[in-house]
């Protein structure tokens, strides 16, 4: 079959078109891949940085969001049969730990994660246990379905933090922060602000649902999220961007009580001081990582049912997989925001 | 100065232009009245009912919703000053109890409602403790403000629930019904099913963002709701309509596990199946009174300065003050939804 | 093997030895027997009453509380081995819906039950699904390790109210009743307050940490708990005992805005006062079926390591499988309360 | 009256027979003292370090923990008559924000605190406003009833993280500390571990409930929590030390989506890794301040009712007010644990 794979342990991918097409095991299912999604992981992957070289095994197909059919199911996989379009969730597990058998499978202990840890989905068929199969709401078009685990972080990070009639505060705007936005207002946020250093992305923000949108390097902008929030500061915090700044100018405008979503990914340990922004202002702090399996994907359609998710404007680009270098380079350069690829 | 007051034990209201100003207490604050809706209740007291017979005393002034401007306040009141635009939970409390003391005042044991058990708001002036006070911001119309007390029970009821992504079905659009489909579809509700058997309600319904609206004795809508969400049911009840058929169709359309939200009144105790309805589905049942203090104040706040709440098809006339009795029959006779009279 | 089976549409179960032993299918594990639990519900298949001849397939073993050692795993299994000693939770269920794929697959619409839609664990040997199987922590000898199934139904009601630090009130102190009020005293609970028309088992609750057990039959002791918590009432409401007059005494011994778990399952729907026991109240009512899956089987480990439970005066006889007339009878007549009959 | 006063911006306090009587305003009320408990933080203005000598006016009577008698009550308050045994919360706020607002009032933005910012209960009397009054139940001795503010304190970590049938690590075991092992046991906490660097210390937090206690300098000891706890780690931390070594010792030994409740104040903002700690194992992380007003304290008054709090090992020392020095000492060289003096 066609596939992209991690062919040296350097930069770029290579496109084959002699990759053996994978064999389900007994509990997995065999998927014909529609179309995918490139993730900011995917990235680092191209890029071969400190974590990729770690933890990326060579010669793997990369790729863990897409939307596809499936083709076949192994021989002990009783719930799904050939013909469905499905997408999947992309984090594995045995099931066997506290948090997977208590609904928060996303934190399990043996996670593996598909284009990462094995065979990801930048191919003409992908394999996935039985119980990460998702299937699509038929509304749901292809482009959209491609780029539901992105979607579900966004999802899980608003939903975990509860935007409900509250004032929220979005610090950084990248792919995961834009979505968030139209996440957050159609989960129903009050007023939203959000903040970035790049003007393109605050003026999509707005477009998208913020009320303000301020570059964080502006004096200023916090003081005027506390004004507009009684003086006390917004309700929750949503941290997208991993910028330790962000991180302390977040709680400054948090206020007392309030609540931080944590999902953006720090470049290292930074002091921090816990007295301040988080014990005398008795907040709640949640580490967001993946999307809760499966309440996050059920959320997820019910927000997209409604038809108030705005994502024309964060799926920018759409090419064919031969097209890959330049579909890679397309989110690399940030000329696009959410880049999806046709496979099939 | 003047007011409407329960001039006898029976039906009606009598207009005075003589009833003696209040004087604030040392803990009071004295509200000039700009606006007043006209709440179920005071159909109630209006129509002189069993229910109002025993609880109104003769002689009060009626009226609990309003909005005016501080007049003059106690001695011992250190948190407001004369010349502030503001409305007023209705409910008054000694906070002395475990719910008082602890956020839910709504339900302290030793209530009292203005308008019910003391002089209400049908007047140029109002007296209410100052812990009652709710200062109302600058881009709230005052034809909203007076309403806030209605719409906080459809705020506290849907915020209750928590619908934010989840399906919901409303049984009952009378007015607060009305408002919590507008206020659900704020909070973030996904779709959103309604129930009534008045054809111009359930068009309002629609109108106001609800995705279906059925006629409650028509077979076969409960599975067409179970059909739209997995087969499985809506994740959410709003129960408004206090007619025992509406409980019972509404928990047979909830999902095992869904949360159900009880805010309608129901005539008499009537057989309910706990066993099928709540206890092998494992439901949650939350009984809804008032608003909470003042959490849900709060959360109306955001909802209306996020734009989002549509009040123009609920609030549908506007009387003087003199005119009350056309404003209570208009409402009686169901002409209008929300009515409200001008003041001063 | 050796197992007892319904044998006709009757009372009574038939004791063979000569029932061919399960065959695990590929997501099976097969389990060799040593100790069982009688419950509630096999007083219902022994007597044959109205639920047992709608629901039970005559022919099967009977019997779901257990414990036993792994003696084979089927072909996809792959996180077990024989030789683990496990008990398993008797719910079954394919993990398509909503419930089994959030974490409450306790409440899946598709649950089937063993013992009781099929094979169950009256015999040497039971077959259960892998995601079913439940290691049992080394500490926690047979005897108990039997019960866990309806242990774990005390342990979800309690856990389900919260009663950290809250006075609790347990309506009814049947055998589930009666592990509620030392599960409840062990995890967290402050005063506790029983009620039992029997004055053994009244007498059972004190011993197990009730500080007062009352008869519901005698007037005052709904003032009584009243008084002790304030005036207000009780903050947790318990209800074990499927009697309508101790859902509406608990109620009325219920603070406003109290919370209320119900699990004791009632003969028919009766007449219930919606609007004054839970609207006006603003209580929460839980609907609790069966055990979180698998939540509540990690807080009974807990809570057994704790060595705070006391269920020595709970598990009162223990028989052979072999006696299973004698055993069964024992319980019926209310002798005994836990009864376990030995397999292995 | 006899009180004790910060005299001069240096260490120490002044006891003085003369000062004027409070005068209470027309919403406070004017307590007679029966006995004060000595806090951290009256270390710190005994000591005058660097943040007494930036927050305490000399000259104020200092102390905010304490029980007495109700002696006169001003012209507006309305809950409470001479006579009353009460203690206090000793935040005051004006109830006017958010928080104070919504149950949450320990965390206004406006807190003042009595004993630091205005005279406080090291005195024969204390005036406190009428909202912060604390009625004591007739069964809890003065001893006990002289600390429930530092009990409180122990109290909200604990109920805020939630330890029902839970594993709960606690890292630092000082005064808060101990009495917060004791408070989690009595909470339904399954087993509780503990760190401190005293043998004394950790001998007594044995003593108290925990199962094992180490000493955070050997290495090995995380590992041991893990490995009691499944191999997965403890499911909540409550930080008591303020190190930032136990702050991220702690967060090792948590597991995945457990939840960290922070009350210990850190020397200054330290190096710390949200990404490993907190995102990846998707971890909820509390601050906690003072104590909930009031829900803590009726919390602590249900835990003191079930008799399973064990203080006396933590009061350890009682003086007579004038022995000031003697307690003072006896605290600040940890020969005692809880320092009480009697006043009354």
């Amino acid at each position: 079959m066609r596939a992209l794979i991690k062919h040296h342990a350097g930069p770029g991918l290579r496109f084959v078109s002699d990759r053996p097409r994978p064999i389900p095991g007994p509990r997995d299912v065999l998927i014909r891949v529609k179309k995918v999604g490139i993730c900011g992981t995917d990235r680092h992957i191209w890029e071969w940085d400190e974590w990729a070289a770690g933890r990326i095994p060579v010669g793997i197909v990369t790729g863990h969001e897409f939307v596809g059919v499936i083709e076949a199911v192994g021989s002990a996989v009783t719930n799904y049969r050939p013909g469905l379009r499905v997408s999947a969730e992309g984090h594995t597990t045995a099931w066997k730990d506290y948090n997977s058998r208590t609904g928060s499978a996303h934190i399990a202990s043996d996670t593996k994660i598909i284009g990462i840890d094995r065979d990801g989905c930048f191919a003409e068929y992908v394999c996935v246990p039985e119980e990460n199969v998702w299937p699509v709401h038929a509304s749901i078009p292809d482009r959209v379905a491609a780029v539901l685990d992105p979607l579900g972080n966004a999802v899980h990070t608003v939903m975990a933090a509860g935007v409900s009639a509250k004032s929220v505060l979005v610090t950084g705007t990248g792919i995961i922060g834009l979505m968030a936005v139209t996440v957050a207002r159609a989960a129903g946020a009050g007023r939203i602000f959000a903040t970035d250093i790049d003007p393109r992305r605050r003026a999509l923000a707005k477009r998208l649902g913020a009320v303000e949108a301020f570059d964080p390097r502006d004096g200023g902008w916090i003081e005027e999220v506390r004004r507009a929030c009684r003086g006390e500061g917004a309700d929750v915090l949503l941290e997208m961007s991993g910028a330790a700044s962000a991180l302390n100018q977040g709680f400054e405008a948090l206020r007392n009580g309030g609540v931080a979503a944590l999902l953006g990914i720090f470049k290292k340990p930074e002091p921090f001081d816990f007295n301040r922004l988080v014990i005398f202002k008795g907040c709640t702090v949640l580490g967001v990582n993946g999307r809760k399996m499966f309440e996050t994907w059920y959320q997820m359609e019910e927000l997209l049912l409604s038809g108030r998710l705005e994502l024309d404007d964060i799926i920018t680009h759409e090419f064919a997989l031969e097209e890959f270098e330049k579909a890679h380079q397309t989110m690399i350069r940030g000329e696009g925001i959410k880049v999806v690829m046709d496979v099939g």
